[in-house]
């Protein structure tokens, strides 16, 4: 449930593009709900998933909170009193509900929330078209916080429903119409070397990055070799096949700990029906595509697996040198199949962008130089640095609109729910 | 979630009359659901309750599974796959889904449940009338266990649904129209002697009974006291101002250990808002009418309030000799309160029947010589039979069609999500 | 870790006969320690469990609160501080340390504690020897509750450690030097019947007795038929080998809740080894003798094992009926086996008295008209009485000198770190 | 319980010198026994705490193991049974006992282990007098490392012991005789200056090391300043006076969330006495000496300081080069205070050494081309490498004959059983 940090930079757009971006996304919000009966709505299947519910009022809250109050004059809350549980899990304090808690609530209603969705959107037009020249700086800043903030509550809306779909016995389907990715093995893998030295990593120039790409800084990198593609499933099942789970020597200690308590053998969404392997899609339960990237995988089975190739998973820094002279293309959201794809055999470097989120072996840390930007959403810069991996490229439920090479996800260690895998890399 | 035990004797009734309480009961489920939004239908707050919808389907899938699958030809089910989710939690084998995760599911919807309720309703009237002769009583034993069980639901469906509107922090209302009871006070008690010697409980001759309210059997009673009412709030009140939540000598010790550890201090829906006593009911929070009888009190609490008035609470042989020969009346769910009243001053003995459940000190056990019957709710017959109290009289949310004066009903000694209060009695 | 209830009758004995009954309760106490290790003082290997180290100085602690500190003038308290780590569980307020947490002291050591009972019993006899006759009365009458404390906490010292030395993977052997009962088979059971009509049952008269077993009163009871000897391991075996602890139907649901958490397929201290089976004993790890009555057994599974014979297990009101004419003797510590032994057959009622306790179908309630005595142990009298059941008879462990007809033991259903076995009823 | 990573590097020491080298390490670990009673060996107040009498095993298990079964023949173990109890926690298959639950062993007793301990012993010199040349480089090679673990377990002995007595409500004295570091103002605080570019870390040359230092390797720094000491437990105190454990704005998220769970609102072992600030010593509880460096304190705590001081942590880059050219000198073991003491004012950088663990805000991670030695430890080389920071220059527990510039301690961010404490950095 937990969002990015904060943009720390930002280019002058005009009112007319930042408006049409504004449309564009809570458009594509409307879309990812057609499919959804008013039941789906309530689900909340662990403590870690939001119900779809909740992120719908919690995307319209963050424009009401930091815009329309602020901001635009004479405005008033329509949900007032109820505005506290459209919050997020940050803001604590004096919460009666924790938002592991949403599905206790069945009012406000789904239209009562569609409601106040429409209520605040007319308001964010209204005041997009009327605010004065003087606060359209810090209004526009905000505002690009609040898309790229919808948009990654996109990809948690669709993630969290996944999950809770899955946990029906009888794998509800999503879209019946979205298309499959063709069944075909993929490339062989070769391995791009790359030298040493001093180089610069992280975010500088203009345009829309968060602070936690911030400051551009100086690494130094040994020489490394990074595969060319995605681990794929029929490559994972290998390691299934050979013991993978079993065998403690490859495991980290605390990876091996999360696998002997909870029985993990396979990953999230596997399942074994009358002998073939399935696994939970947004088209319901498919049989294995074995050709496409793994997915929803814990860092600890990444590594597990790297240990078992006898190689490791990349840096962060490394995956940025590699990555930060490709165009930035791949199978995002705009893709539509909404499912990781099998690598075409196009380019010497393959699926850095999109597909899955790759899990590398840097934690995540404050850059050096680093510091807390102020303004109203810089307190909760670093809070989330600690016991958490840096993940990179984006994935299929991601937009492209929001990915930078300098662009850093995050997880915990145990994490499955998101489109995760991995590359492998191997020193030189 | 738990229903009572199962019917060992029945009348012989026409099939019209079945067929009108068939449709009656079901009539009163459909009323009971026209105040639900959607979502509301999905709640479960904790494990001990059951979301509406479930309710609903699992009064349903009753009838389809004792009356419609063995004896109505060539019946086809209409979810014959989904229909392990609704049975309830006393059947768990080869379950992949317990019944305290009901509120997973988004799927079957609302929807696709009252299509089903229909559709078995259907071929339940077709049932009826075209039986033959030679089933006919099986059926009619059967259907009038049918009905029963809805009534019990529909009991659970409202405390439930109570337990969940509560966990709301705005209170949602159930129903605006409902009336309240008058503010006044309650009679003065008085003591209602009764001798001592070998008397007869327990359920003979015609009608409707369950087995557990079976043999009819002898007992020796000692001389007691009965109090002409229930304990009220304003009592109830008195205990806890004087520190009854905090003197654990009054305590039973499992009943101290509870109230540590959950931090009791009032009866479960008690809330001080602004320096008053409020509580949730089905109009949403009220001010307390403190001539009312307590209710949502746990045995503990009724235990413990017993001791510090230096009294005790009656046993069910006590109680079943008092009510025996009154008639049948009360605050019951026909009255349509759903919410107990003040007493009223008419009678020596007063709201032995509906109001609240009455907390005795008996262990629901056995009567000496019961012998588990040969049907096929038989099997759960005396399972329930550990650790639980019986409780008497029926409530505000009981059907008047449920109740006799050997009527059994049992409960942990911790639970307070049904209307249960108590009456005091004594040694003489 | 729960002792009896209070005792409320005492007849008159010399001080002489006293002194003689506290240095002989002292003696076999000490005597109980002399296998042990220092180490195994601090033994605590669950919250149930005392480590030896503090029942020693808990019935120590009894003595000094109860005699010493308000009858001995100047009596100086050698541990004034500690003297709350002594105390037991029920007095909860004010407690840093619960008695669950023993473990984690290892100081004051065993040779302090050693030094508080020498100390203590010199004073005792002081003040035995020097109170003035006005005192004696009440002094006599708490010494005689302090000597059957002590008798009741020397079988609790012996049930927790064989359970801590059963946690060590070596199975310590506490005594080398046990005799180990003859292996034989067990006589046949025949069924002797009782009439029905009213009696008496509970404590009157002379003597010593808990507040618990009185007042004698009147009862009515059936017709009923009990086994002539307790069930044995051969006959349970006979239960698990052909599925006992796989159908449900045979189980109370609580019971069914519990063997299914904690995975229980038989009694406690069962091992199978190379294909035998064995169980735990006081001289350590042992093929089991078949002919044994069953031990460590839970009133669940006594339940269980009673629907798979087809009887039932007898009530209290039975056992005491049965038993109140018979000779006290049998299989008691004074036998120094500390196991059950194989039933004789050389009457017509078997091992009533001693080798295990027998578990009855009765819930542990007041009886009528019992009122809490007024002493300083009057306060906990009913406490315990919820969630528990009455066992009779004592058993290997318990001295012949604390039991009577009208005893009554209580145990919550789950429990089997006492000897706690069964034998069968039937109605006619 | 947790050793650190294994050595890849060691000299040639002469067969004499590693003798003395392992008496004295054993005569060490014997010295630390003197103050302990027999009970005190059981101690487990925690699964994370070890019970003495496991880590006099252990340590005894180590040589056996490593050096004894395989290199001295004819050898024949003295509880060949019972060694799987003294192995550690990593190897976790086929074990009946986790190491979490060593208390609930009484036997062998600590005169068992003692005995086992003299065994070992005496077959150790007699392998170093005897073993050939061939095998010698092999067994000096482990032999270090077994006194290196020997040295780690003393430092873990007592630092679990420090916990279990303060868990004690009579807080025992380990030693009386301790001196007490003089109470005295810490000096001012200034900042030392370090300029940026390439430079080098980690470990080469000759001598001992682990392989978690090694490669040495390249590194780029910014600018970056030093306090000359650590932060004092006055500092600490007017952090905590000013509202530190309230202000979420300050925390790590996961660390509000520890000190929210576990309503932590101080360093472990303070307590106020009276108005007074004390904290648990080996001395037993004491006023707190305000200029000493804070320490039991978790990386959350070091964190939130930081920040309320508007500092940061140093990196363990940072640390190692301005610890590399210091002379290896200050408060160890080998002073024998067993406690922080207060900065004396006679050089640029105080306290690098010894007094406290300091944390660094750098997850402990693999160094770049790190591989895991081809040894029979080798196989746990990385596998803690998650979740873990590391801790730099030892403490007042730790033998200043294990410590090196670059010697990397590791600990979960929660951890606050260890003398850990913390320095304060910041970009210039």
């Amino acid at each position: 449930m937990t969002t990015s940090a904060n943009m720390i930079c930002s280019s002058n757009v005009s009112r007319e593009e930042v408006l049409q971006q504004f449309q564009k996304v809570q458009q594509e919000t409307d879309k990812l709900c057609h499919p959804l009966k008013i039941e789906d709505y309530m689900l909340q299947t662990s403590p870690e998933v939001s119900p779809p519910k909740w992120h719908l009022a919690h995307m319209t809250w963050f424009y009401e909170t930091y815009l329309l109050l602020p901001f635009l004059e004479n405005y008033q809350s329509l949900y007032l009193e109820h505005r506290y549980l459209f919050n997020d899990h940050y803001i604590q304090a004096g919460k009666k509900f924790s938002s592991a808690h949403q599905s206790l609530l069945s009012r406000p209603t789904i239209e009562d929330i569609s409601h106040y969705r429409q209520y605040v959107h007319q308001h964010m037009v209204q005041l997009i078209e009327t605010a004065d020249e003087q606060s359209w700086q810090e209004i526009n800043f905000r505002l690009l916080m609040g898309i790229h903030h919808e948009y990654q509550h996109q990809e948690l809306f669709l993630a969290d429903l996944k999950y809770s779909f899955y946990l029906n016995p009888f794998y509800p389907v999503y879209r019946e119409d979205l298309a499959s990715s063709p069944k075909r093995q993929a490339p062989l893998i070769h391995w791009l070397e790359y030298s040493s030295g001093l180089d610069n990593i992280g975010f500088s120039g203009e345009g829309f990055a968060f602070d936690n790409e911030c400051p551009q800084h100086e690494v130094y990198v040994n020489f490394f070799c990074l595969a060319s593609r995605l681990v794929t499933n029929a490559e994972y099942l290998e390691f299934m096949e050979t013991g993978g789970y079993e065998r403690s020597e490859l495991w980290l200690s605390d990876g091996w700990e999360m696998i002997t308590k909870h029985h993990y053998n396979r990953p999230l969404y596997w399942e074994k029906i009358e002998g073939q392997w399935h696994y939970m899609t947004f088209k319901g339960i498919q049989p294995i595509n074995m050709g496409e990237p793994v997915s929803h995988i814990s860092y600890y089975e990444a590594s597990a697996f790297a240990s078992w190739a006898g190689k490791r998973l990349p840096t962060e820094v490394e995956w940025e040198l590699a990555a930060r002279d490709l165009i930035i293309a791949g199978n995002f959201k705009e893709q539509d199949l909404l499912h990781p794809a099998v690598a075409k055999d196009n380019e010497d470097l393959l699926q850095m962008y999109g597909d899955v989120w790759e899990w590398t072996r840097s934690p995540y840390m404050p850059y050096p130089g680093h510091h807390t930007p102020d303004t109203p959403f810089g307190e909760y810069n670093t809070k989330f640095m600690t016991n958490q991996m840096v993940l990179r490229g984006g994935a299929c439920l991601t937009s492209i609109e929001t990915i930078r090479s300098s662009f850093r996800n995050f997880k915990y260690l145990h994490e499955r729910k998101s489109f995760s895998g991995f590359r492998l890399a191997e020193d030189i």
